[in-house]
């Protein structure tokens, strides 16, 4: 049996991009359908109730266009509101979380992990938590990094600025003896490279996008829903707002060309 | 005659807290009503036509609170969508481009003036467009400047990163050989000192939420409508979501506590 419908793919804005990336590389022949929040991105700092309603409006907007799947790109969105989007939805639901923790722990030998992440999904605690569940002896230690996101959408992948507050960033985890290192936002892949450099490429660095790739194969196989089709697969691009240099922005995060970029607006408000 | 009713400041975040501290200086004994849409900060980024949507939103809010003249704290609104507030209200309304350009036509000496705002401030090119109106011999460059929000945000204010992007963002400009500064964005007046420091303290910095105190004064009188109680001002804060550590930011930016701050809804949506 083979099921054409897209996998829906939701974030806050641009940085889910590079999920449909690690996805579009497992799964090439699946149909890709993805909404950025971008008329209200970030979500990284705002309020879990504030987070929670938009997710909510991001879940419609994907169950509009009859997806078999909805992968929740966002880490924040997946640390405070999974629920809301489980809730909602009448189709599988996979956040990134989960499948991080379980890659970190995988990973992981001296059981002592690191995260990064925005504020919102640093305070969560909800990779501490998924890790905690997976493995009772891990210990891990967490620190917010709100200025990778804008560093990484300015393109200053090499900057010796960017060095620096990576530096300040990672310092106080490094001191904790990590062995490896969450990316616990979808804009830090962007900034890997310089993440490698400043703590002395010692680290194990696990990009929850490709872990959820992996998780996504596994359940698309379990439910019986994968693509069966060896046609090219169709990626569809929408957006709640064309911002100032989007197209340049999504390539970095793509990997290559978006093509077309549909602009939607939200059917209700929450007043 | 005097008149109570309180001022209306609305800016898409924080930053027009800046705005509130020049006001509330310049003019101790009025109301303010301050709105922050913290729910969709930052507008910068962010096109035209969904700033146009969300000023129209703002303004909204404050005619709800019968304010008797309307400040457009945010520079991307002011350079944008001045024209929305403009149409939707039926009191005075005053943005804070005009005044920072007369402000800097005034200050500047060799009248090549730099500007520095948002992506969304800058594209726009509303300040070279007043900077022209006000004296046609003016030469003008622009650089837009998308880290200073985040690192004022963040509150490094002093460190070493911000300089050497504050160097990077501002070399360009000093080429130019320009003798006055406008700092279109209302975070950046946090960031004066760096910005000094980088410079070789040689340029004259133009703070627009101070211009525009000065007109918002002036205003007050020719309309007859400044409050004559010297009474103590009551300030009021508002916003669209209460984010992590807004009353730490908000602090740093209207140099006080802020005491009760209030979440309020949109009325309606846009689709």
């Amino acid at each position: 049996m083979s099921d054409a419908r897209p996998i829906g793919v939701f974030d806050s804005g641009v940085g889910g991009l590079t999920v449909v990336r690690a996805l579009s590389e497992k799964l090439p022949h699946e149909n890709i359908v993805y909404f950025g929040d971008t008329a209200r991105v970030p979500y990284g700092p705002k309020s879990p109730q504030v987070v929670r309603e938009y997710a909510l409006d991001d879940t419609n907007i994907l169950l509009n266009h009859d997806v078999k799947l909805i992968v929740v790109a966002c880490n924040t969105v997946s640390a405070v509101a999974l629920d809301v989007v489980q809730k909602q939805a009448r189709v599988p639901v996979v956040g990134v979380i989960e499948p991080g923790a379980l890659a970190a722990v995988k990973r992981s030998k001296s059981k002592r992990i690191g995260i990064i992440g925005t504020v919102g999904t640093i305070k969560s605690n909800a990779y501490g938590t998924a890790l905690k569940r997976l493995d009772a002896d891990v210990e891990h230690f967490s620190h917010p990094c709100p200025l990778f996101v804008p560093l990484a959408e300015e393109g200053w992948m090499d900057h010796r600025a960017t060095e620096l507050i990576a530096k300040e960033y990672l310092f106080p985890l490094t001191q904790h003896k990590i062995d490896t290192l969450i990316l616990g936002c979808t804009h830090y892949p962007i900034l890997k490279d310089v993440i490698s450099r400043v703590t002395h490429q010692t680290l194990q660095l696990i990009d929850s996008g490709e872990a959820t790739a992996e998780v996504v194969a596994q359940l698309l196989d379990s439910e019986g829903i994968r693509n069966l089709s060896t046609m090219n697969a169709r990626l569809q691009f929408f957006v709640s707002d064309v911002p100032h240099k989007f197209a340049e922005i999504g390539e970095r995060f793509l990997g290559r060309t978006l093509g077309r970029i549909q602009r939607v607006s939200f059917a209700s408000s929450h007043d």
